[in-house]
């Protein structure tokens, strides 16, 4: 830990406030990935003491992190790191592929598989007929044991005859399967967490989460998968950059 | 409005049930903008009489866009267009230009043009000196005078010596100024609408909005526009494209 205290030790010569300096580094430090997902960072009074830093300066830089949404206050407990999942707009990652790249170790929890009756919505978007029967897959997504989303999926039945067969990845199902999703459309929305949504998620009732809705296609340009994805919003960072 | 009737016709030979072929039209139909933004559609009677079909099969068409949210009902006052901006999350488009390219008359209204010390927050997005002052600039974002968005920018003095100088467009002023933004990054979070926003959006306390930052950049990569968006959730689809 000798080598991190040094690189999150701000530096009295230069005219920018040490408060600043120091928060920007622990910004860097927590984007890294140096705490896991909601483990508990050093206290106050320990980054003053290694820091050489007052305490007036390191409440002043914590402040700064948690107005910026990447760490959080329990009532007795300390501060906790929130990871922050920051997900490009434009490429299409698999949950399970960006946790590693980010260092959190995923996992899943089934809550649904079964066969269904596909909803009005369902069979326009998938471009299904009225008689068709579909797949429903619905399951909660954790880093490190916390979850951070829950994630619904809907399939023809016809591409996915055993519900059961899924296994931790769809996508690597489906790739195996000789029909990988290779394009997708994807909404985004604003939703108030329902009751059965907030209960799984573990967040409060009419809490803002992200629904992404996200229509697969595979290279024969068949809408294969229709899956909407609630959002921890204290979680996720949905990031695109725009040129004019 | 004979040509239209005809244009939103099911077709009886068709096997897709009737419903679902007119449930189809007349979203093609809102999203051409044949109706204004918050403009009542025709009573599910009169469809049913100008077109040959049931009222049920009215009925249960409406029902579908009602759960897509392109419709919603007014009670004792009938069914209303929700107009849906679709707008990409890979190009820079102005509230102006999307606007126009729907059809939809964009006007703003101000809420704050001022001087102000900058937050945290700005001073770290905005890469500003400490004891830089910025200007604040929020408004009201309006499509056939209808509020769409609550739009909150803030810049540094030194690029906008006169925050009184905006006209209705930001980025025209920025143009003019010889500052273009060519460059952004944006982040898109869910928020539950504070009693100011809520009051600003005509929307009630609470309710899930899309709160989209931007940072917006020069030629020379210099940091000089963060603008939050709070986007009412009923009429923005963000949309992005993702390949693998």
């Amino acid at each position: 830990m000798d080598e991190r205290w040094q690189a999150l030790k701000p530096d009295e010569a230069q005219s920018t406030p040490l408060y600043l300096q120091f928060a920007r580094k622990l910004a860097d430090a927590i984007n890294a990935g140096w705490w896991l997902a909601d483990e508990a960072l050093p206290s106050e009074r320990t980054f003053s003491d290694e820091l050489g830093i007052s305490r007036v300066t390191a409440r002043k830089a914590l402040d700064v992190l948690l107005e910026q949404g990447l760490i959080r206050r329990r009532h007795g407990s300390g501060t906790f790191i929130t990871p922050r999942l920051e997900q490009p707009l434009s490429r299409l990652t698999s949950f399970t592929e960006m946790l590693k790249q980010k260092g959190f170790e995923p996992s899943s929890v089934w809550l649904e598989r079964s066969i269904a009756t596909p909803t009005h919505d369902e069979v326009i978007k998938l471009g299904l007929s009225p008689t068709a029967q579909v797949v429903r897959l619905k399951r909660q997504r954790l880093a490190d044991g916390v979850v951070m989303a829950i994630e619904q999926s809907t399939l023809p039945l016809a591409y996915l005859p055993d519900p059961q067969a899924v296994g931790s990845s769809l996508y690597a199902f489906l790739d195996a399967a000789g029909h990988p999703v290779v394009r997708a459309l994807q909404h985004i929305r604003a939703v108030n967490a329902g009751p059965d949504i907030a209960a799984s998620a573990g967040i409060k009732q009419g809490e803002a989460m992200l629904l992404m809705t996200r229509i697969g296609y595979t290279a024969d340009n068949v809408a294969i998968e229709l899956t909407d994805t609630w959002c921890r919003n204290d979680y996720y960072d949905f990031v695109a950059e725009l040129r004019r």
